[in-house]
């Protein structure tokens, strides 16, 4: 069954606010097997919402509606999607008794217009509104299934999660749900990904591959239609271990999850902890190590060293280091060794990562912009330098960058390297 | 000119991704004076691509697509909309040169397909990628305007606001332009701004008044059409005078800065320098601080202290304070002060600002979610504390505390308090 979600709204279309229905029916319709193959928003305009049923009815079985349930002039939806179908509208006697208590209960006195969210389209389903007046109303046409939900999620959720999920089961019968597995990468870009799978992406039919990059990191969400998990996992089986064996070197989560809260769950499997010393990042691999609940078990704290004397006075790092002719300077490997092991001693930490380098905009030390030194001290290891020539912008350059330090302790902890 | 948003990606259509990038260039096309009349959403087929470009045709004269412009083969709005319109595509060289200089300075190997990036539709304008790889697509064919942008928001949004306004500037013609001031406050919510503002906003005709929220900060932006900037001054004068009467103690800037960026002005301007303490924030003060170019001038560093033994070694704060029976302990207004005092020795730095709380998601040291102490040392000045109890979630708490730690600063810095 392909699907079509229209919201219908002005609000939505001035930027006023951002469309989070659609996403979520999207995620609800997968789950239930049922591809949206369109997403469209119209504002509240009885023409070109008519207009857009007729378009949707021609390409998709299923028709969602999200807004214009309630009880204004501006909201339409309903009477559109009647005068479509050419039929009328019939009062749906529960809901206009609720509505009538709630305002007799209130104190208030009834408003002739609330009169509207008790209404249902001729022959359509009464969707029950837990948290909410308008009802919803479902129903399915010469084989188009039209289904009206209010706009305001918290009224919406509800009544598809409850009566619109059961209606739809009813359409579709004994039909089998999408299953799908998320795989989670770092240390890799993009196309470094899609080079390493790119016959199984050329090849695949059924599960499908779809890659995608989010944020400093990519992902691949393989998925197929199955009666049950077991089923599914037999289909999916082979494409899964062939790319699990490809990309083991990046390959960090099989669920959606940050790469910091992979590192946060090892470190405290491990019962081993973490201190940081930031330069160009200025903070920014602290700030996601922390957005991770718990994660003050194993991450003892850090230090944004972003003058040199910082760096000596709270590192150790050896002022001849870091100036003066011949020095290598704040932005090198051995500032970065230096930063890492001075942190690491301080903190009494099992690790310390240290990032120093030139985020831009402009070259600092003569040294280009996008040149960046990860270090890794380690409790009974030799400390790692890695380094880096990144491009991008600051703010790109300090996330990947940030990504990179935490793939590093990855590496190790999970004894890659 | 009537506008339609078309966003490619099976992501959005799975329930991946919510489609922000709508909003975002409806809010654009809005000040530009360019009236949204639909938002499509289209997985990466291509057919499909091809026929939503028809029906959008039909119904606007301008059509703005988010997505589709990357190396992968699922990457497929540029070559969808040279198709349906008979043309070729042509190699933008000075993209072409910025991806191979970038691989080579990674050392890594180009790969093929990354030359996807820099095509161009056969007379297309370019639009810059300050931000990314692929190359932005804009072209007038018999007066409809078609603009390819990328998906992530990070490339889409400086590429929209600088060249792709820019070209839809000339595409518009010197109609009566939309000029808009932009308000910025801190240290009040939207609901108590709007409180001091209330008979301004439901008397507004002509200039317009649009408060709205954003990542911790509040705005308003002011609104008229004038034929000249001396027109739209004239016409806003009234309005901006009384709303910066009413709210002096919160506005810090006329324009769309965040408040990070005011304060590093500031302290550059004064010449003073500041250091950073950060307990339940993590980070995230240096990290915005940070993100602007050319902090390192004033700012000189900081401690993020997520253990008690980080707090005493780092920071001097006395054991005393932090454990044992009766100890006003990690979260409380003794050690808030004792950090920033802490702080700002080590760094002998003109200001240093600490934060310690309890951002959840379960109780500390008997201490509510939410609890949270500001302190602020300052060099020839007694130490202030802030005592604050926030609600939200853990990434909301963090947030409002570090812009109201931005906040205190701010107001010593402008001799407010």
């Amino acid at each position: 069954m392909r699907a079509e979600i229209i919201a219908v709204g002005t609000e939505l279309l001035l930027g006023q606010i951002v469309n989070t229905n659609a996403q979520y029916l999207s995620r609800g319709l997968a789950e239930l097997g049922i591809d949206v193959y369109y997403q469209t928003v119209v504002g509240d305009n009885k023409d070109r919402l008519i207009e857009a049923i007729g378009i949707a009815r021609g390409r998709a079985e299923l028709l969602v509606f999200t807004g214009g349930l309630g009880p204004t002039l501006d909201d339409l939806t309903r009477d559109a999607l009647a005068d479509y179908l050419g039929r009328g509208v019939e009062l749906h006697e529960p809901t206009m008794t609720k509505i009538v208590n709630m305002f007799a209960g209130r104190g208030g006195s009834f408003v002739e217009s609330n009169r509207r969210q008790a209404l249902l389209v001729d022959g359509a389903t009464p969707l029950r509104n837990d948290t909410g007046l308008a009802v919803g109303n479902a129903l399915n046409v010469e084989g188009t299934c039209y289904m009206l939900l209010p706009g305001p999620p918290r009224e919406m959720k509800p009544m598809f999660d409850n009566d619109g999920s059961a209606w739809l089961k009813e359409q579709l019968g004994p039909a089998s749900a999408l299953h799908s597995v998320m795989l989670k990468f770092v240390g890799i870009g993009e196309s470094g990904l899609e080079d390493l799978l790119i016959d199984l992406i050329r090849e695949q039919q059924d599960p499908t591959i779809a890659p995608y990059a989010k944020e400093g990191e990519v992902a691949i969400r393989v998925s197929t239609k199955a009666g049950d998990a077991e089923e599914a996992s037999r289909k999916m089986g082979g494409t899964l271990a062939e790319i699990r064996g490809r990309t083991a070197a990046y390959l960090y989560a099989e669920e959606d999850v940050p790469i910091e809260a992979t590192v946060v769950r090892i470190l405290t499997e491990q019962r081993r902890t973490l201190s940081l010393a930031e330069s160009c990042t200025g903070g920014m691999v602290s700030e996601l190590i922390t957005t991770i609940p718990g994660s003050a078990v194993v991450y003892l704290g850090g230090v944004v060293t972003y003058s040199n004397g910082m760096k000596t006075s709270q590192l150790g790092v050896p002022k001849e280091m870091l100036e003066g002719p011949g020095a290598p300077g704040a932005i090198s490997s051995e500032t970065a060794a230096a930063m890492a092991e001075g942190m690491r001693k301080a903190a009494d930490s099992d690790f310390a990562l240290s990032v120093t380098g030139n985020a831009g905009p402009a070259a600092a030390e003569d040294k280009a912009v996008g040149l960046v030194y990860i270090g890794l001290a380690e409790r009974g290891r030799e400390t790692r330098v890695e380094k880096l020539q990144m491009s991008g912008d600051r703010e790109g350059i300090r996330l990947r960058a940030t990504k990179r330090a935490l793939y590093m302790l990855w590496l190790s902890l999970t004894g890659r390297e």
